[in-house]
């Protein structure tokens, strides 16, 4: 041993060994740790052609635990995909807790790809580049280590590279006919890539270039970054362990003209049973008409049911689906979410449920659970449901951008109404899994509630997703009311 | 009270509702106890046009706890679901444990409808039947509980419910033009529709018919006959209830010349390493030559590797992807399977995770686990893994079938070997978390897997899906072997 320790020069591929193992045992373990805390890790590979970004990730594999980790590449849109908002694609491919997404394509990909193509005008180009930072702020907000990394290869060093595998008959098939077309638009290509990088380098969401004029090197510096990226990144975690939130004393109002606007909403409202089924009929029969038109135009539309517990949305759902073919609609019941719904960012599930075009999804409970119940019980982090509003309707501006039609409702009824819907459920045997503890607990919250709504309204209230406030004492002029608006909003979004 | 009890005779009307409150509590009582026991319930929906499939599904919603309900309405194929095995579709949509699934749509729309269109000679229509059977049987002996309700309507009856309809202007929307070229075809219809029935109905995917005239007793009928199967499930699983499997004291051979052709492997060959790399280059250009034929005839690939710990899979896999662009190829570790994948089908992890036409999937261990450490542990029952043989030898008909080239290597090394990579994992700082208690433990069972792969050898190698023995004491010699067969099994299937 003390013969080893001796000042002999170690040759370059020694050195290159022990770099090796000692990186490898690093991120073995950081890899442990990180996955440990359930981190999200998001690693994303872009670059210049030719620079191996393929060959570097073959490495990458060789070296990490690959049990956890999964690659992504989202090539051309398929329907299903193109039929949902450009995000769509990218969220059903997001790692869940414990897990690592490698994307060897990304959001960046297409961005890139066109604007070298085809250059956009600047707004539209920064209207894109905004979209993205959104999505990576969500995504580190939500407990996502996200790692961007830039294969940097000159004009020059890559002009070297493919003449020398061309020379080599071997070789010669490790050069694409792609390749040489990016040869040839380096330059216009670097220009564009430097500004989306400038654009879209902000914290939490940092590039890292990686130089990748030499394959050891590169594969050095590229899990050397990594590396790096993660120890901060658990440094941060274990510095930063909180208790989890504990559960508001007061809910006070942000909005109170929020509240305000659905303590005015009257209640009370009449209408006889004879009335009413005509009635009905002749919404039905509209209703089917504009959702028949919608889907002739390739339309998804998109229903929120949302309401007080027993403010009768099963119903009014059931009203409204009778309007539909039973094989065009789907009603997707929102209970508590389950161990994968958790294990991800809490929009997830709903981007998953979300209709393809000229479809209808019908969300009795949705992702609006975040800003009341959650809200209410301290299931989330106070700045957690404060920055759900944005969130939210970045989502449904996401929808509406796409050409989705978004009807929201909220059901209201007094107390005095809930409690005797309450009474007569516990009263009928076959009514009686419909009420339990929640409710009741639920029901001591009732002002807590109305104050959470009343934000709701007041900061989710936008032209391309309107709430619709549906007095719901009365169920059949609720039931009415919600056909009525439903044919209504889909007639007005089709015009417009 | 007293009084209420004399034989005073009751209104249709409250015969009805007293029925309903019956049935509803029933219903709600049975859904309860099935969910609690995990089952999976799978409902199919189908009938003649115009019986009420769309109103009865609505009551029952209306009826049943709808949280853990699901529908499912497969609609016309996207390309994600045309570019995969023809079940694909239907896997990806099935319940999870403790889940309802309801089909509106399901793998007889399709046959029914075509086959009334476009009669099929009767080979063909009898593949699809069997493969609908072989489907269902598999769905049954993996605790789902498949009911399958057929509306029945006369061309009378459907006539008149037309009629009816039509003459009411509120209601006339309610008939479609494909109900009316559907009543113009009733008899050639009803008699492919009896065909298909009779040949489907099988112990534990019987058909129920309900008569659907009428809207109140096609209701009661349809809820009764969904009461009744919960019932007789329920009843079934309760008395049936058995203690999970016991570790298997020994494993006994099915083929034991599969277990010769293990045995009579050469497991140590020799390659230097110069003569290695000339080799791999060239194979490596042959390889990425017959992966791009493939993509370009639109083919995807499977590969799937097996093979004993520290048998050299992952090396293995790493040469061969460097054959591949990074944006054309995913690579699945296989683990433990989470609670998501536990709640269904153990194939259905692989289902979901098949690749789109001309992209390549490799698997890092697969479903093979089912016969060889699920066998071997007492993770399934003996039955089960007996299943598992034919299962999985369907599956990967259906794969290669829908045009998918399956190239499966099986990797040996001798247990001096396995010894020596153990313990130098084990002295190798960044190795270490490649080797486990498991490891060593599954190293004492070294025999018993001896057998359980000579009999998955000898009974899942099909001309459709051959498995290519690696000898594998030599890590050159495996990997430039692996690279080899592919090339050669992926050429085979562009000429056959």
């Amino acid at each position: 041993m003390a013969k080893a320790s001796g000042a002999t020069t170690l040759s370059p591929k020694k050195i290159y060994e022990a770099k090796v193992a000692e990186l490898r045992q690093e991120l073995v373990q950081l890899q442990i740790d990180l996955l440990g805390s359930r981190t999200k890790v998001v690693l994303i590979l872009a670059g210049v052609e030719g620079a191996g970004r393929g060959a570097a990730l073959n490495t990458l594999m060789g070296w990490i635990d690959p049990r956890n980790v999964e690659t992504i590449s989202v090539g051309k849109p398929s329907d299903e995909e193109r039929e949902r908002p450009l995000m769509w694609r990218y969220w059903r491919s997001l790692p869940s807790s414990g897990r690592i997404g490698i994307f060897v394509d990304s959001w960046y990909t297409r961005t890139l790809r066109e604007e070298v193509r085809n250059p956009k005008d600047l707004t539209e180009l920064g209207d894109e580049l905004r979209r993205i930072r959104h999505f990576e702020r969500l995504l580190v907000d939500s407990d996502t280590l996200v790692i961007k990394i830039w294969f940097q290869l000159s004009k020059t060093d890559q002009g070297e590279r493919f003449a020398a595998l061309e020379a080599d008959p071997d070789k010669a098939w490790r050069v694409t006919k792609e390749q040489k077309q990016a040869h040839a638009v380096h330059d216009r290509w670097a220009l564009t890539a430097d500004h989306i990088l400038a654009e879209t380098d902000r914290p939490g969401a940092h590039w890292d270039v990686v130089e990748s004029a030499d394959a050891k090197p590169r594969n050095l510096a590229f899990t050397q970054t990594i590396v790096r990226r993660f120890r901060a990144h658990h440094q941060r975690i274990t510095r930063s362990r909180q208790a989890s939130p504990a559960k508001p004393k007061r809910i006070i109002a942000m909005r109170p003209e929020g509240r305000q606007r659905l303590l005015e909403l009257p209640l009370e409202q009449h209408l006889n049973s004879k009335t009413y089924e005509e009635k009905r009929e002749k919404w039905l029969g509209r209703l089917n008409k504009a959702v028949r038109k919608a889907a002739a135009a390739k339309r998804s539309i998109v229903f929120v049911f949302e309401g007080q517990d027993a403010a009768g949305k099963g119903g009014a759902i059931r009203r409204l689906t009778s309007a539909m073919d039973a094989r065009d609609y789907q009603v997707i019941p929102v209970a508590k979410p389950n161990d994968e719904e958790k294990a991800h960012h809490y929009l997830w599930r709903f981007w998953r449920q979300l209709p393809r075009d000229g479809r209808v999804a019908i969300f009795d409970r949705s992702w609006y659970g975040r800003v009341l119940v959650e809200r209410i019980e301290g299931f989330c982090h106070p700045r957690e449901w404060k920055r759900a509003f944005a969130e939210i309707n970045d989502f449904e501006e996401q929808l509406a951008d796409h050409g989705t039609i978004v009807v929201k409702y909220w059901l209201q009824i007094s107390k005095e109404e809930q409690l005797t819907r309450f009474r007569s459920r516990e009263q009928t045997p076959y009514k009686q899994h419909k009420i339990n503890d929640e409710d009741w607990r639920n029901r001591r919250q009732w002002s807590a509630y109305e104050t959470a709504v009343g934000d709701m309204l007041a900061l989710t209230d936008n032209a391309f997703a309107p709430w619709h406030l549906i007095p719901a004492n009365n169920k059949r002029f609720a039931r009415l009311e919600v056909l009525r608006q439903a044919t209504k909003g889909i007639n007005a979004a089709l015009k417009g």
